[in-house]
C-alpha cells in the first residue's frame, strides 16, 4: 500500500503545485485548505481566523514557547485549532493512502505510527519571490519579501511550538528537495516513484 | 552536460556507498579518499593528519569559531589543508563531470560559480549504528554511539567554521535523502535520475 505522504513547504516554493501533480500520478486525494472547511464545522471557529491559526504561530504560541508555563496547561484557541485538526488529519489518514499539505502532518504521523513519506519543499528566495508576484499578481517586491519573511517566521515558530522541532532541518524528512533547482516536474516525479517504491 | 554532483552524508548513513552506486549509472569518477593522497603529496602533510583534517575540525578551529580573532589573519595547518584539497577539487570539477563525497565541495561549487547538483544523504541513528557496526565490525554498542557522535559534532565544527552554514539545513542541499527510509538504491537512483534531468 501507497505510504500517507505529508508535503511541507515553504510559502512560495510550489509545494502545493507539486502536491497536486503527486495526486493526479498516484490517483489518491489531497488535503489542504479543505481542512480548514471541515475544522470551522467541528470546532465553531471562523474559516478566516483557522487559516490564520492552523499554520502560522500566534502571539500566544510565541509567547509560550519562550515562557516558563507549560503549555499543556493552557488550551489557547490555536491549541484547540491544532487538535481539531489533528484529528481529522487522522480520520483521513485512517481512510488510505492520501497526500497531506502543511499542518505539522508529519509530526501527527510520527506520534501516531503512522508510515509515511515526509517531504519538505523548499527553493531560493529569488525563486519563491517571482513565484508569489505572479500568484498574488503583486508588483512591490520590498512587499513580497516582507510577506516572506513573516510567513517564514511564523511557520518556523508554529512547527517548533507543537513538534518541538526546527523546520526545514532535513533530518525530519524522507526527501527534501529544492523546486528552484529541480523543476515542479520532477520534484512530483521523484516523490511519486518514491511512494511507489516503498509500497513494494 | 552533466552538473558535478557533491555529495555530503552522516557518519554511517551509506552516502558513499550511494555516491559509488551512482558513479557507476552515470559512468563519471568519483573523488573521496583518493583526494588525501593527492593532498598529502601537494602539501607535504601526512595522510592521517589530513584524513583527520580534512573533514573534521581540530581544537584549532572550534577555538577560532568561538574568538574574535578573524581566523583569515591565521593560517592553522587545517586551513592549508582546506586550501589545498579546495584547488585540487577545483582541478577534479575543470575536468567534467564528477562526484565528490564530503569536503565542503558544495560550498567550493558554490563560491565558484560551478552548477552543480548538491546532496545530503542522513540516516536515523539505530540505522547509522547498525551500518557502522558491520562496516567496522564492532560490537560495544556505547563505543559506536560515542563514535557517531564525535564524528557528528566533528562535521558540524568543521562544516560551519568554512562555510558559515548549518551542516544538515535543507537549505543548503537540492536533494536531501534518508538513506535507513528510503533505501541505498532508491537514493542512488533518485540522484542520478536528478542528474539527468539536469543535464537536459
Amino acid at each position: 500500500m501507497l505510504p500517507i505522504i505529508t508535503i511541507s513547504r515553504e510559502f512560495g516554493s510550489g509545494g502545493h503545485s507539486i502536491a497536486e501533480k503527486v495526486a493526479k500520478v498516484l490517483n489518491i486525494p489531497i488535503y489542504d485548505s479543505s481542512i480548514v472547511e471541515k475544522v470551522a464545522k467541528e470546532s465553531g471557529y471562523a474559516k478566516t481566523f483557522i487559516e490564520d491559526k492552523g499554520e502560522y504561530s500566534s502571539i500566544f504560541s510565541k509567547w509560550f514557547a519562550s515562557s516558563a508555563i507549560s503549555p499543556s496547561n493552557i488550551n489557547t484557541p490555536q491549541d484547540q485549532i491544532f487538535t481539531f485538526q489533528s484529528e481529522i488529519l487522522l480520520d483521513y489518514m485512517r481512510q488510505g493512502p492520501c497526500i497531506i499539505v502543511g499542518r505539522c502532518a508529519d509530526y501527527i504521523c510520527e506520534i501516531n505510527d503512522i508510515p509515511a513519506l515526509n517531504v519538505f519543499i523548499h527553493a531560493n528566495v529569488d525563486a519563491r519571490k517571482e513565484r508569489i508576484m505572479k500568484r498574488f499578481n503583486m508588483e512591490d517586491e520590498a512587499t513580497v519579501e516582507k510577506l516572506l519573511s513573516k510567513k517564514d517566521k511564523g511557520r518556523t515558530a508554529y512547527y517548533r511550538y507543537y513538534t518541538d522541532r526546527e523546520w526545514g532541518d532535513a533530518s525530519n524528512y524522507e526527501l527534501s528537495l529544492d523546486s528552484s533547482r529541480l523543476g515542479d516536474d520532477l520534484c512530483a516525479e521523484i516523490i511519486a516513484h518514491a511512494a511507489q517504491v516503498m509500497a513494494k
